[in-house]
C-alpha cells in the first residue's frame, strides 16, 4: 500500500571510507612527507588512497578505507535533492570505524573538496560543527555501530542496495521503501566489495538496481529521485492544498 | 514517436566555469601566494573561487567563472551512467572561454579532485590526453563557440535545461529528446545566472525540471536516467535479442 506524504525516508551511507589518518601509520615516510608538504598534522588530513596508498598497506581492511571522495560525491548527491531540501529525508554516514555522522535538516555542504575536507577534519576533531550564525548544530559525530544507528532510528524497513542483492530497479525499490511509514535505504560508502556481516545482519531486503556496478552517488541519485516521484503522486491525490507544502 | 534504440543522446555542459588561472590576474598577490604554496605555476592551477575570489574581481564575467568543482561533479555524474558506459551517450564540455572538450567513449575520470585537477591542467596545456596503454585519445581540447560545437554535432534537436525554461519534468524532457534521432541536452556548467545570448540563440526548446533550483549534476542525473529508462522500454519492444546489447 502506498502511504501518505508524511512517510519518512532515511539514507545511511554505510561503512564509509572516511577517517583522518590513523595514528598507526602517522610515522610512515609517505604520510610524514605529505603532512610536511601540507603543513598540517596527520590528524588534520583525511586518509586518502590517492596519497597514502603505500602507507595504507599496514592497515586492516585497507581496501575498504581512504576514499573521502566517494563520501563527498554521495553526500552531495543526497543533500542536493528536493527531497532533502524539503526536509523529507534524513541522512546519516556510518563510517568503517563505527562513527556515526548525523546531518541537520536542509544542510548544504561545499562542493569544493578542500572545503569539504576542512569540514570533515573539524568534525572528527570536535565531534560537532555548529552554525556561525546561531550556534545550531549542523553535523554531529558520535560512536556507534551500524546496528546502533538502526536501533536508534527504529525504522519499519531497512533496505540494502548492493550488486549482490535481488535484481530489481530504482522505481521498484522506491515503491518498496514507500510501502511502510519509515524506511531506511542503505548504500555502501566504499569502492570495492560488499557490506560486512555486521551491516548485513541488520538489513532487510537487499536489491541491485542495475546490471552495471553503479557508483554510490548514482544509486543515491536514482533511488531518491524515484522516492520523490512517488511522493509527488501521493500529494497529487491529496489535492492542491497539500501540494503547496512541497512547492517552491 | 518513440525512436528505436539506435537514437543518440549528446550532453553538453555549456559555458563551464573551467579554466586555468588567466594571465591577467597571475600577478595578483593572492594568486602568487597560492602558487608559491602549491609550488606550481599559475598556469598549472585551475581558477577556483575557493582560493582566488579576491583576484577574480578583476575578471570580466567573474561571477560565472572559477568553479571546477561544478564541472567535476557534472562530468562524473554523466560518465558514471550505464547510458555512457554503454556508449549511447556522447559528452562535451564547452567552457566559458570557448574551449571545447570532447571525451572518448566509455571514459572514466578520477573522483579524487586532485587527480581531476591534474588531468584538466594537462589538457589545457597539451590540448590532448592520451591513454598510457595504447596512445589512444581520451580527451581533446579545441577552440570553438557553443554554436560551432552544435554545428559540428548536427543534431535534430537542441534542448536547454534552465530554471527559466518551460516548467516540465525529467521524464517529459527525456521523451522529447528521444522523439528524434539525435538530441543534444544542454546543462549550464556555472553556479549562478543563465545561459548567455550566444548559447541561447542555438537552443531549441528549453525546460525547467523542478520547482527547485537544481545543481547541474542533479539535472544531469535525472535526465540521463529517464533517457535510459525510455531506451530500455524501446529495447523491450524489440525483444530479447536487442536487450542483450545493453546488458552486463
Amino acid at each position: 500500500m502506498q502511504q501518505a506524504s508524511t512517510s519518512t525516508i532515511t539514507l545511511i551511507i554505510a561503512e564509509a571510507a572516511l577517517e583522518t589518518i590513523p595514528d598507526k601509520i602517522a610515522r610512515h615516510p609517505a604520510i610524514r612527507n605529505h603532512s610536511r608538504r601540507r603543513q598540517q598534522k596527520s590528524s588534520e588530513i583525511l586518509l586518502d588512497r590517492s596519497y597514502h596508498h603505500a602507507a595504507m598497506k599496514r592497515l586492516s581492511n585497507s581496501w575498504k578505507r581512504g576514499r573521502p571522495d566517494i563520501i563527498h560525491f554521495a553526500l552531495m548527491e543526497a543533500l542536493c535533492t528536493p527531497l532533502f531540501m524539503n526536509m523529507m529525508l534524513k541522512v546519516y554516514v556510518h563510517t568503517i570505524n563505527d562513527k556515526i555522522i548525523s546531518t541537520a535538516d536542509n544542510l548544504r555542504i561545499p562542493k569544493s573538496y578542500f572545503r569539504f575536507e576542512g569540514l570533515m577534519v573539524g568534525l572528527f576533531k570536535d565531534n560537532v560543527i555548529k552554525s556561525n550564525d546561531d550556534e545550531s548544530i549542523l553535523m554531529k559525530l558520535s560512536d556507534g555501530t551500524f546496528t546502533d544507528l538502526v536501533d536508534k532510528i527504529k525504522p519499519d524497513r531497512v533496505i540494502g542496495l548492493s550488486t549482490v542483492g535481488v535484481q530489481s530497479n530504482a522505481q521498484k525499490v522506491a515503491e518498496n521503501a514507500r510501502d511502510v511509514d519509515h524506511s531506511v535505504l542503505v548504500v555502501g560508502g566504499f569502492a570495492k566489495g560488499h557490506f560486512s556481516e555486521n551491516v548485513t545482519k541488520s538489513l532487510g531486503p537487499t536489491y541491485s538496481i542495475s546490471n552495471f556496478t553503479l557508483e554510490a552517488h548514482v544509486v543515491i541519485a536514482r533511488i531518491l529521485y524515484e522516492c520523490e516521484k512517488l511522493l509527488e503522486k501521493g500529494i497529487d491525490y491529496e489535492g492542491n492544498e497539500k501540494r503547496r507544502q512541497i512547492g517552491t
